[in-house]
């Protein structure tokens, strides 16, 4: 790239100030990964807009579905279940029925001409919450917290086990978001690899460090407590904020406010700390684009056996808010439509 | 990633096999990039099961059409156009009248706290063909072979703009695939930054270069030949296989046989070599999957003034056949439902 980053002390001078505002666009680059996305405003759309995005009906009523009663839909036994006095459940952990990866092969990699494959080992599960019609920005704070000791408890569980370096714990919800089942339910996938995203995130922390001798999440934390504008929502412990480089319309990311690289050892009372800011932040996003599809996933160290200092576990939120097209999928250069400064200010508004 | 590289020269021993078979998936490395892409076998469904995939009806008849005539409909002026001699026009390129990245700034990364913006500068072009009902996979070979002298066309004069570091050539067709008007068209971006996905060829290409003292692409190609099973369709210049680590099912990648970084340097014979098999391949796509949905892109080395030797141009088509999920956009490793030895099968019966 032949950018000219040699005379960045100047800062923003008047000339520049006039050059962004003939531009039908900013470009604006990810601190961690150093990739760049397009904030598109001469495609810019008024926040409230956002909520318009057609949606596919979702046809199956709570008769048909499969997770209301998993034992009766014979769905695998329990791994995990949060229960009452009276025995009414609240959460359940099962293995998902049609695993995309099973346990019960070694993750021994297999030349095919110049090629490696690898049998597809790890674990598969799906964490479900009690009511089909109470998604998670419906829910209560202990009940939201309730559902991050569960991924606590089955990421603690799974790490431990063979072929397992790296354990994702994500979230659809909508049709246009993937869930093929509408019933609330998260998902924990453990395998053998690392995810290229989260590799990108681990590279880019790990070499801002050497540079800067900081972590890059604190960095752009204290920055963003600081600027105010991107915050969405926070207390001691925890802050949601649109993140400078969104790759979409009101992408969100959770984060604690102590630097710590691993999930898993979040505290009880972090956990409650999490919930209001996670529920708060997916409440405001429910409001502010009328129940949208989204994505969530926790970005989280991996568990190889490696120690991975300088990374700062977090959760990214995405809402579907348009279709991906040809330059997203080509270039991995996002296009959004919405500045996530105003992303956020729209975001508190719901509040 | 605790992968066991060590005692690889083994190949497939029995036991392996059987372990694959208890699997109900395999994880394949993209040769390239060193991603892994997972082949959900458990999930498998027959090759003809993927044409089902429900689409969004597109609700704009041709009278609506803003493509049908450019300028009546008021688009920006044609910087290039095919003509016949009654002046009948087959194909014309003109500036996107909404851009996503303008060309009259400078392109000056600007601090904003630990962060970096640019104004979005480059340029964007449209390229339409005649016919509102013709799409490139019902056109014959010298109307596509046409398209790609457009592309070269409109490439060699971008690339020597300032500002200029990358072009990215792409084309969606179908709503799901996030072309918002159904006329065929093409795009053409050329903007100062390299996207993440070329970048991390572009490495991985280098990389393997530096280990095996040869072209990644040559050797995937080289290999794809033998093989047999994952070919397309060929002729003696460029080949169309479904990639061994395929991202999505019915990938077909487009490659020229003879190394070369660089699609601007094709020449008129190759075009139409080039518009064969590229053609074959969308018929084959179209075919068996009942007209999809699908995104192509090409590849290219960057046009940033350095070289890039061990690269080697090509064309990626993806259809979409299914909705992308938490999962692949949390790990960017993508859950293709089909190995690419079936598509691949199911693909040439079409021919």
């Amino acid at each position: 790239m032949q950018i000219n980053f040699n005379n960045l002390g100047e800062a923003e001078t008047k000339e520049n100030s006039q050059e962004i505002s003939k531009a039908v666009s900013q470009l604006r680059q990810d601190l961690i990964t150093g990739d760049w996305v397009v904030i598109a405003t001469g495609r810019a759309k008024r926040p409230d807009s956002f909520a318009n995005f057609e949606r596919i009906k979702d046809d199956k009523g709570i008769e048909d579905c499969l997770f209301e009663d998993p034992v009766a839909s014979g769905q695998e036994p329990d791994v995990l279940i949060y229960a009452d006095n009276e025995g009414q459940w609240s959460l359940r952990v099962f293995p998902n029925k049609y695993p995309t990866v099973s346990p019960d092969v070694v993750a021994k990699a297999i030349p095919e001409g110049p090629y490696f494959s690898m049998p597809g080992v790890g674990f598969h599960e799906v964490v479900v919450t009690r009511d089909h019609f109470k998604q998670l920005a419906l829910m209560d704070v202990l009940a939201v917290a309730e559902v991050f000791d569960a991924f606590q408890d089955r990421y603690l569980d799974l790490m431990s086990k063979k072929n397992v370096n790296y354990i994702s714990i994500f979230h659809n919800h909508g049709k246009e978001a993937g869930a093929s089942i509408s019933h609330p339910h998260s998902q924990i996938m453990a395998i053998p690899v690392i995810a290229p995203y989260l590799q990108g995130q681990l590279d880019g922390a790990e070499l801002y460090y050497r540079r800067n001798k900081q972590c890059v999440f604190c960095t752009m934390i204290e920055f963003e407590k600081e600027f105010g504008k991107r915050i969405v929502f926070e207390n001691e412990d925890f802050v949601a904020f649109c993140p400078y480089a969104s790759r979409a319309a009101f992408e969100v990311w959770v984060a604690p406010k102590k630097h710590n690289p691993y999930f898993e050892r979040i505290t009880d009372l972090e956990k409650v700390k999490l919930a209001q800011v996670f529920g708060a932040s997916l409440q405001a996003i429910f409001k502010a684009l009328n129940d949208p599809p989204y994505n969530f996933y926790i970005n989280t160290a991996p568990c190889d056996g490696k120690d991975y200092p300088h990374f700062h576990w977090h959760i990214e939120i995405l809402p579907h808010t348009s279709i991906w097209a040809g330059f997203e999928l080509e270039t991995g250069i996002e296009i959004s439509t919405l500045a996530s400064e105003e992303a956020a200010e729209y975001l508190r508004k719901q509040l």
